[in-house]
């Protein structure tokens, strides 16, 4: 195949070569030659399929046109499609994505900022682990383009995108309890990521407004180490209470998946002797024998207003930090019962 | 906490601090210092969780110490599964990594080889994609250290690490003859990738072996990027033959999560109306109601021999391909019926 030049499009568009380049690597610049006419360029390159020349371009701008990506973990599909979606995103916008999984160790973390830094990106999307609060704020400090996506640190005023994890969680148990359950349990993750902490508020007020509060709490932490032994302590002491859940409302995925595992080994019928909501979504949640009613997270919106802030810091050189926080979507399936 | 520092590795070992940068910076050459002591030091550095200083190695020995990879794509949890492995087998031997993800794209994939060599990094592993051929054999006439991992071109000679897939199907189209099915379908991609074309080999050595070959082929082939639909038409005439396939192989989790997601929706029960059998394991084949059975591919031992064939490239600057082709399991559940 051979490969597209910049000639091309401008032949194709009746332009100069010149002004396809400015189009096409200019972008804060497109409103001096008219919206209309940047639009219909950057549509005929992407109609060839035109791969820009990454080195050629660097050198004029002393850009490298790479975005690092460092996720939390990236054998967990929540983490393996938003680094898709920011990839896809950057693509759209001619930017390389590399990245790195910190798996949720504050110094592989450390590395991986540094070794990033290192090799040049022009700005990184981070879902932070916990204890990186000082990695990010030494970010900050260094003025390096950077935006945080599904975690945040409420104390250090940076650019993030997040959900309304607070709401979607007292969505999800106003459903169980719509549904007639009154011995609502939730396994969450014993941490200071505030993202956690919001689904387990959002848990804990729903249950308080509903005058459901137990005197002893049905709230569980697994240690992300320990997940699997955790998960088992945890679901035995809610099923052989005095007064067993009736219903449990996991705060992740892997939360749901490890659990409704060992729920199967127990013989534990869904919805009947216990009804299941969970956050994100997943093919394992879709094929199990009751569907499971889950959280859905706008991945794709939030990977891509993850590029478009970190793009507004590195070509508009915007210097506010952007927070953005997203509606979810309570998907109802089986899981809890007829509805 | 305070950085362990090679000092403190030393005075726990009792030996000079020298002799401790010595071990950890020069494998190669640790037969000099005798393995034990080596093993101690090495050792006592994991303990304290020694983080060595990247820069610091890197001007000494003109290394950076990270290694690129390249997956398929990163929403695949098989190929999340192998970069976590790659991880943890490069950490453990100071090696950080960044990777990318070639979405199955020939161009993306020219472009991440680029962005990764661009970036220092030490050598590759690359799951490639199709087409890529020239790609590969271009980093061979350049000397680039690197590692195929999954995927391979027989008529290549460069160093891969891959399974046997001819006898994996095989085997497992073999266990569903033993289960008395006789209308064996499978669906695969449509690709000159050799890895499913061995194991769409081994499915129809399988059947002939057992005198079961259809007039009228069983195998179908989906499109990478239709594969829903691909899917649907497969399956739809696979059931509605004249004589309708009473079991399916799957060449991938991909395939076999869309594919079950579909029969689903169609009301057939496994194993009693279609029994079925998967490359690849996942949680989704975990939690369905009929545990799916798989062929379970030694994913941790393909991710450490491809980091150490790689790195003994890097370190030792070995120049024979080293090709290692491993077994797989057959993990036998209920959707194949009683055994």
């Amino acid at each position: 195949m051979k490969k597209v030049s910049l000639k091309d499009i401008a032949t194709e568009a009746g332009v100069s070569t010149a002004l396809v380049s400015y189009v096409l690597t200019n972008k804060e610049k497109e409103a001096r030659i008219g919206k209309e006419m940047a639009e219909k360029i950057r549509e005929i390159a992407r109609k060839l399929n035109y791969q820009p020349n990454h080195i050629a371009r660097s050198l004029k701008s002393g850009r490298s046109y790479t975005i690092g990506l460092i996720v939390a973990d990236i054998s967990n599909p929540f983490f393996g499609n938003i680094a898709r979606t920011i990839e896809d995103e950057a693509k759209r916008n001619n930017y390389t994505v590399i990245f790195g999984s910190s798996d949720e160790n504050v110094d592989k973390s450390r590395d991986l900022i540094s070794v990033l830094l290192n090799r040049q990106v022009d700005g990184l999307i981070i879902t932070p682990t916990e204890g990186s609060e000082q990695q990010i704020a030494q970010l900050k400090t260094m003025n390096v383009p950077f935006v945080l996506i599904d975690r945040y640190f409420p104390e250090i005023p940076v650019s993030y995108i997040t959900i309304n994890n607070y709401q979607s969680a007292y969505d999800a148990v106003s459903h169980l309890i719509k549904m007639g359950k009154k011995q609502i349990g939730m396994v969450a993750y014993k941490t200071s990521l505030q993202h956690i902490n919001e689904r387990k508020r959002g848990y804990h007020e729903a249950l308080r407004d509903h005058d459901l509060l137990p005197k002893n709490s049905l709230l569980k932490l697994a240690r992300y180490a320990h997940l699997k032994e955790d998960l088992k302590t945890a679901i035995d002491q809610l099923r052989n209470a005095k007064k067993p859940a009736d219903a449990l409302f996991f705060a992740t995925n892997t939360l749901a998946i490890e659990g409704l595992k060992y729920i199967n080994t127990l013989g534990i019928r869904v919805p009947e002797d216990l009804a299941i909501v969970t956050f994100d979504e997943g093919e394992a949640l879709d094929l199990f024998y009751s569907p499971v009613t889950f959280v859905r997270q706008p991945i794709m919106d939030m990977g891509k207003a993850a590029v478009r802030v970190l793009l507004d810091q590195i070509i508009a050189a915007k210097k506010e930090t952007a927070v953005i926080c997203m509606d979810t979507e309570l998907v109802i399936r089986k899981s809890c019962g007829n509805h």
